[in-house]
């Protein structure tokens, strides 16, 4: 069974957020970014993870008042202090100001460090479309995939987000971890008692498996491309170049020197990396190009009639429409209880409606 | 056998392109890419694709004389028209600008329309590294690639470079494909008979094939990631955010109107990107954490204890050494006759020397 959330879970998280002492405005930016996160079906990123940023207000690992602020800054560049507020303010204040220098010399390229988690990447390269503008977003994480001829975890699965304006509110939007899957799916498969294809993880001796439970009892994810053989280094190194531009252009923390997956012990002070490109300053007729491109993927005969080409963003396209059919978004049942359960223990009454039950 | 070729190979390119009338300046910048090719081991993209420069330059499909122009210009960007000429002159030309806004405003974001092959792409991420920053380039190529789904080549092999200095001379260099592998990865396995791995190609149907013979008539290479299962649509994004940047940022030719492999029957008018981001308008210690980064890599115990964990750049500079060791750069001693019968051709008679053999 799932429970149908009429658009109530912005309004719930940020109820939930202010309860813990969360600036208004801030708490709101969480709630825009999660709910983004679930309409465009990367559950893993959304309401599902609402508990952890609560409990990061809560126990004060994270900031819940003040605002980011500029160290650095040139026409087109700028190194921000997130002040280690909830990834969601800083990601947006580094977007905003990365936009504004795009629109003035072409390009904007913003840095941020003390930030922390900030939901789905493809959120903020996403605020780039609204202005007719490539947008870019990267992150460092914490430590869960294991580079290529390795056994030890030594780098996030540092995601690389970029999205391009197309025609009449077509888009590609790239929204990619540089690990070959999320940990969520090893998870998955192993609840289910699944194996997982080979050049998924590998154990803790660095050995490829296809169980999960290795992969997640001190074993690791694999980059982008499985084993050395198949390409595995191109993802280490793809990996490795998110880093660059966060944890290392940033002054951030980095590598394994980041805290430990779901372990706060201490403050994140994750390493972001925001940029805008304004097609304006190249070639006239960047949109019309965008379509085509788009158009030459989509419209090419697929090797299965059953399962068409999509460009990057049409998976997401799908669940929004799936959603928007729905008159909200689906939340699993035991998801909207967890999280009210979550929401009474913080003193929030108004709860997410669990009455418009719909079949799986 | 080989044959070991002392230095002679830069001298010997330049002179073969002048005799078929390349401008001279332009001519030094090829033989410098293509030698940088072989010395760091991508022999594919060295003295082996010489034949090619020159014929595109007897035909006139590739212009011999003139200069790239800035067509449109801010404190950050630029477009830049390639005047269709050799592919170094153009990246030389773009990189160098590049670098130049860079120093002034901490990035410099350069598309060129009206390019040719160019050679190795980390040979213009590196320039970067001279002036202590971060240097990257793209290029988009003939398509090769199939996407995900899909049974038609509609992207090249489009690769990423991005290049970032260390403490001591010590750098981070990747270069890389954005497909599994290069095409000639395969030609070399049906040559010799052998089966290639899953995931690294298809057959015309767009279904998963080990046969290299498959791959080679009307099939195509997959994305990184091989298929859907693995990751593929990474790649295949990956190599679409390529194309974004080259061909449709730059108003150049894309993805499939790109003409075909080889074939030169028309100008190439590829698209090319070129960045350069100057650490020092981001944190302070920038090569002191990308040394420590480096070090996190390839200090860890590795899995297999003869082969250690390697960062993006090494294999390479392994081959360096080998060629400072030997005194020169090794060729295959077919490599270096057909060269040598091309030379001959054009009526160049200083050859490269084949008395130097050494075993294979």
């Amino acid at each position: 069974m799932s429970c149908k959330s009429v658009h109530g879970s912005p309004i719930f998280i940020e109820r939930c957020m202010t309860a813990v002492g969360t600036k208004p405005h801030h708490a709101r930016s969480l709630a825009e970014v999660l709910v983004e996160g679930d309409h465009r079906g990367h559950y893993s990123h959304g309401l599902n993870r609402m508990d952890m940023y609560v409990k990061d207000i809560q126990t004060g690992i994270c900031e819940k008042d003040g605002e980011p602020v500029i160290e650095k800054e040139s026409a087109a560049t700028a190194l921000v202090d997130g002040k280690n507020l909830l990834g969601p303010v800083v990601g947006n204040f580094c977007m905003n100001l990365a936009l504004k220098k795009a629109k003035e010399v072409g390009i904007g390229w913003v840095v941020a460090h003390g930030s922390n988690h900030f939901g789905i990447a493809g959120y903020y390269s996403k605020q780039a479309l609204k202005e007719n503008m490539i947008g870019m977003s990267f992150t460092n994480s914490s430590p869960l995939v294991v580079p290529t001829r390795g056994k030890e975890c030594t780098l996030g699965t540092n995601p690389i987000s970029v999205a391009a304006p197309a025609k009449d509110g077509d888009s590609f939007v790239l929204d990619m971890a540089t690990s070959a899957v999320a940990l969520g799916k090893v998870e998955l498969h192993e609840r289910r008692g699944d194996p997982i294809p080979e050049g998924w993880g590998c154990d803790a001796q660095g050995k490829l498996t296809t169980d999960p439970k290795r992969v997640l009892s001190g074993g690791g994810l694999l980059p982008i491309g499985g084993s050395e053989a198949t390409g595995g280094y191109k993802g280490y190194g793809l990996g490795m170049m998110v880093e660059v531009f966060c944890g290392i252009l940033a002054g951030a923390q980095y590598s394994k020197h980041i805290r430990t997956w779901k372990v706060t012990d201490r403050v994140a002070n994750l390493g972001q990396c925001f940029v805008a490109i304004n097609p304006e300053n190249f070639a006239p007729g960047f949109s019309d190009r965008m379509s085509d491109l788009l158009s030459i993927q989509r419209g090419m005969a697929p090797c299965d009639p059953d399962k068409p080409v999509l460009a990057a963003g049409d998976p997401e396209r799908i669940n929004i429409k799936k959603c928007e059919e729905m008159g909200g978004i689906p939340y699993h049942i035991n998801v909207v209880k967890y999280m009210n359960e979550c929401a009474k223990r913080i003193g929030v009454s108004l709860l997410l409606p669990c009455d418009n039950l719909i079949p799986n």
